[in-house]
């Protein structure tokens, strides 16, 4: 905590944005009205303050404020009181849905020795929000199945599928087991569905401290990082299959919804899961034998890790009150000028496991300092061309239930009328770190390049310019040493974006700052205002940072005169994904060769230790070659649109004002297109053909999701129906680009 | 330990080595005498006793025997006894060298809280060994100087070069401090060297449970690793100016040489040092604050690293008898019945730091096993064409002083009769390594596929390419996927090989096994019997099959009708030496202009959290272009010698005696030719320039190692002077290569 360190130079920069002097083209907006933008920009950058950011974060991180509690509504109404005071047509949309909270936690390690987990985490000093515990829910996993079950432990790393693969090569079944998994390596949700794939009981998921922990530096209330006792709370719900209210797939969760019946649920666990901190499995661990685990799945625990299974034995018992919530969604709106049926949606949740002074609140607040300063503008006799949305999802910690009940809910309007969804959710200090549609990657450096670091005085491009030229990443490395536009990262899942982007292809942009935090309070009672202010954001700078980003963003695509969406960015980028899937079809098929000789050869039974019970895999079908021509063959149809709308299109050109408004939907059409009513293969919620959440990683995106998860699954034939619907998808988007080119182009 | 496991096959496969039916070639052999050799290596082979190599081990394990112990010298009257015995000409050697022991081992943490190292290991159950606390040598650093010193306390990782640039990079000093460093990462001795070079007045080392302890299994006495309170001992004299008594640098330490003051020895410490447990270091390393270390430099420790320096400050006080003791050396001979002036040397040391079951006297022993066959074979009537001498040499542990001063002392008969040196030293349960000379690769792999691996009945040479056909390291995929000779990897130093084939040329090979030992007793008082028994090598198989290799290359090199020494290995591993130093250059000239350029650009101060003390590098002097040429063309005239070599030698040819030992003269003064009498930079008694140990790795090797080191120091002009040696070496290995092709075409 320094902030006497931040330069001075950073501090009038704050006001002085690149002004008109400089002249930089903003894409979407003709030249003679980038000066007015600027200039406009400058005086929302003045309205953000700082100061006031930070007592929002306290305010609303006061007191705990999951879903359904007294404390998320008054946060809510908070919201729309400061909403509807700021010009605002600010309301609360309201859904019912299924929020289960713990009856019972029980833990026992039943021998060779007895303990009893603690299951607390319990207050520290200086830390008066951690005292709440009459208003805490305990640690738990949303989702989890109610369970009491008894058996040995096998200690499963990750809990990933590669991880049953070491398993089973040293004949290790987890069969009847109950698995002990360590947090980190996929989403949490992975664990016990894998887990119960693999036959075990029951799921443990503990933080070791070398993934969050001593490991990484001092431990709260000392430094930032996790203290032994503390738990990660977190939803375990199925949410690659769909996320949302679990009894309502599909369909806003409205009170007269037709719902599922629990059993018929197919997103809660299949096994009874607990998340435990290492204090608790410590003794759990210790009490394993059998093999030394790989050396990639010892954590910083002062233990020798040994997969088991047993002879540690334990019972684990969960129970929960199966309850309805209501999630209060607040939505606010600037009606649009002259576009107003074209939407800009932007959003932040504001439920929290705990307190969450920095999720989501820290995001929340820099969300509110924008919408402040939108509406005094708006009092001031701006008026935004397109219509602006502001929200504040609530329960997104279950699984991203407000959001997607209010896109499931207005699913066709949506359809028709938003063109972005911006996203942002926790907030430190740091890097800025944007994932989305690369549609809008040339927009993002634009307004990188127009915002300043606070702790640099740069531009938050060059800072991250800066790190990714000094990265360990060679792709990082040459990406950012040329010059051009950064790289976005594609979006996979863990916050609201994911129902725009991936059940309705509204093009969506995740932003944030992060990297220089000390981040070890995550879905905990610690997450608190008092770690904070000492620990994530000193000062608030990163809040106001953000506000500027996303006030910004917002204001360029209500403003602009086209949507600023380009297109040789999203050819690039997938064209790097189709060499990727192809180079992983490669790649699978000679190991799976060499594989298959080495077994033939007989080199593992040679080469491991023979006093370990080893167990060779089995043989595997030879790979097929795949006919990728078909999407290489759309690739190229879509590069060649792409040029086509880049001579085409000239934003000195002024369009008739109906010309215009059919080349936005044009443009935001384009992510439509990359969708497919039909979704993924066992999953149609997702429809999003470029972009999606892992099958088996949760958050962790798969591009070319059906072909590359096909490949990963080894499911031939699939591969081949993906990469044709892969190839459709381009070709609709190259259609897409083909109309916004012709009605650039039209007189 | 599970003996039982071990295939009957295997049982067999002892007594019936490939025979004759298959004959397959055996290089130096003429084809009408490759069946008597295998006749003669299988009577060798059936004179192995598993049982009593066993049981050596335990007698010679059974009291602690460092030099100067009487359990050392009952231990070298044991081995001459029994070589003599067994049909020997075995003799003690003796030199007087300074072998310091200790007097004061006080280490105290002073403050913020008090803590006074406890220092001693003590006895485990079931290792009753571990209790001979009287004979016992503590846990120190021999060669440390003496001194009581004071200060904070750095934590500088494994304390080696690069290390320390990490500690500039976060402005740290060690200057006036002491230092904490980690075992492993280097050899130990660079530790101490370097942090005087840096300004510290003390250097504490000591094991972390990351890199030798529970992280790597269970710690003994219930699994093989070292326990919280081992510590190990070992030499810090600076071994890479030169190995051997420090007060006889060059000439052997008979009872009359001439011998440096303490104060002028070279190899000794600047500053004190002592080597401590982990259950000693972790209140020290709690203790520091200051920035957190680098994520690799974490160990497996309960606590969060920090660098410091201080508020630690601790206080070292180390004091020793610096007196003289006698190293006794076992030489024992059979002489040659043709070319009795060519020597085969066979050794391995029987000095312990402690009880030493594993180190040395697992390899002693299977020295012995060896010298007892072929001396049975010797009263059987076999005659080596060659001498054969097999040494056990003493002082190995504080730096190598028995062989050294041996070789100083025999230096000019060893220059003019040694043809080959073959060392070993400690052996368990795994895989065949081997490192030496190129020269004899081809030879080393006609060994490794005459005998068989114990546990999986198949040739050493298989097993061992299974393991290397399944590993992640590419180089070692492709070289063992090929199907040709297996690589052997060039020698640094360690252990006894070092002055053989450093300090005069001769050519060398250091054999064993290992990789499946729970190695965790290395310099402790827990490298005993009962450890070995139980975790090294149950059964006593990998010792038997260290005596078939050992004994196996000797039966060659002593029978063979032309020394097996051939070029084409040595010729193409200096290729891809030749091809690493100019690929160094390369990328030092790269990293140091993108480093500069990034420094001009300020891109450091843009990516590093400014709330920590960065302090970027210095700019560096741009690096020149160097004329490689002279080495690439003399490579070029050595790969030509190597071919006309190659076609001219026939080993179905019958020479003339004379002409024969000429030739083989010519084939073992083609190491000699790869030496020059004046050294390597800054230290002459290293005069090979093919292999060296690393000025700054210490038993790590460099190859090309003048070149090499000069481009790691940015000696540009001692980096082209060491060039042109480097080719000049080339050259005259060319021409030893000529004279033999010429020897070996004349009728």
């Amino acid at each position: 905590m320094r902030p006497s360190r931040l330069p001075v130079l950073a501090a009038i920069a704050f006001l002085t944005p690149v002004l008109g002097a400089r002249s930089p083209s903003l894409t979407g907006f003709h030249p003679d009205r980038v000066a007015e933008q600027y200039n406009l920009e400058s005086r929302f950058d003045a309205l953000i303050d700082v100061d006031e950011i930070g007592e929002w974060i306290e305010r609303m991180s006061a007191r705990p404020h999951p879903v359904g509690s007294a404390y998320g509504l008054d946060n809510a109404h908070f919201m729309v009181d400061k909403l509807s005071e700021w010009g605002w047509e600010a309301r609360l949309e309201e859904y019912r849905v299924l929020f289960p909270t713990p009856k019972l936690r029980r833990l026992e390690l039943l021998g060779p020795e007895g303990f009893v987990a603690d299951l607390s985490e319990g207050p520290v000093e200086n830390d008066p929000t951690s005292e709440q515990s009459a208003e805490q829910l305990p640690g738990y996993n949303a989702y989890s199945i109610d369970g009491d079950v008894t058996g040995e432990l096998v200690f499963v790393n990750y809990g990933v599928p590669d991880d049953y693969l070491e398993l089973e090569k040293r004949g290790i079944s987890v069969e009847g087991k109950i698995v002990i998994a360590r947090y980190y390596g996929s989403w949490r949700g992975i664990k016990p569905k894998v887990a119960a794939e693999k036959g075990a009981i029951g799921c443990l998921m503990y933080t070791d401290p070398e993934d969050d922990g001593y490991f990484r530096g001092d431990t709260y209330p000392a430094g930032g990082f996790r203290p032994s006792q503390g738990i990660q709370r977190g939803s375990v719900a199925d949410m690659p299959l769909f996320p949302g209210d679990p009894l309502t797939p599909g369909v806003g969760a409205t009170a007269d919804a037709v719902r599922l019946e629990l059993d018929e649920a197919p997103t809660l666990t299949k096994i009874p899961v607990l998340p435990i901190s290492w204090a608790d499995a410590q003794p759990l661990l210790e009490a394993l034998s059998g093999p030394v685990a790989p050396e990639g799945w010892r954590g910083a625990l002062p233990l020798t890790y040994h997969l088991g299974p047993g002879p540690a034995r334990v019972r684990l018992q969960v129970e929960f009150n199966w309850d309805l919530a209501t999630a209060y969604n607040v939505v606010a709106e600037l009606p649009g000028a002259e576009r107003g049926d074209q939407w800009i949606v932007r959003g932040n949740h504001h439920d929290a496991w705990v307190n969450g002074a920095t999720d989501p609140v820290s995001g929340m607040a820099a969300t509110l300092a924008e919408a402040q300063a939108l509406g005094a503008l708006y009092r001031q006799g701006w008026r935004p061309r397109r219509t602006v949305i502001y929200a504040g999802w609530d329960a997104e910690e279950p699984g991203l239930l407000g959001s997607t009940e209010w896109v499931e809910h207005h699913a066709s309007e949506l359809g028709e009328h938003a063109a972005v969804y911006i996203n942002s959710d926790s907030n430190s200090r740091g890097f800025l770190n944007v994932g989305g549609s690369h549609t809008l990657e040339q927009f993002v450096n634009e307004v990188a390049r127009d915002v300043t670091d606070p702790q640099t005085g740069v531009s938050l491009q060059r800072r991250l310019r800066a790190a990714m030229i000094l990265s360990d990443e060679p792709e990082d490395r040459e990406r950012a040493g040329g010059g051009g536009d950064l790289p976005i990262s594609a979006l996979g899942s863990g916050s609201d974006y994911s129902p725009f982007l991936q059940h309705l292809g509204i093009a969506s942009l995740n932003v944030g700052f992060g990297g220089e935090g000390d981040y070890g309070q995550y879905h905990s009672i610690y997450d608190s205002f008092a770690h904070y202010e000492r620990f994530m954001d000193p000062g608030f700078h990163y809040g106001a940072a953000l506000a500027r980003v996303g006030g910004r963003m917002v204001l360029r695509l209500a403003n602009a005169d086209r949507l600023p969406f380009e297109f040789s960015a999203l050819a690039s980028t997938v064209a790097g994904y189709v060499d990727e899937v192809e180079e992983l079809t490669e790649t699978v098929r000679e190991e799976t060769a060499d594989e298959n000789r080495w077994l033939e050869e007989g080199l593992y039974a040679l080469a491991w230790d023979p006093t370990d019970d080893w167990i060779a895999p089995e043989l595997e079908e030879p790979v097929p070659f795949l006919n990728f021509a078909p999407l290489r063959n759309a690739l190229g149809r879509l590069q060649t649109s792409v040029e086509v709308f880049e001579r085409s299109r000239d934003d000195a050109r002024r369009l008739p004002v109906d010309v215009a408004a059919d080349l936005d939907r044009a443009l935001y059409a384009s992510e439509r297109a990359l969708t497919r009513d039909h979704g993924l293969p066992r999953r149609p919620w997702y429809v999003h053909h470029i972009y999606a959440p892992g099958f088996y990683t949760g958050y962790g995106v798969k591009t070319l999701p059906g072909i590359r998860e096909a490949i990963e699954q080894r499911s031939w034939d699939e591969a081949e129906q993906q990469v044709d619907i892969a190839a459709e998808v381009l070709a609709a988007a190259a259609e897409a680009v083909d109309r916004a080119a012709a009605l650039a182009a039209s007189e």
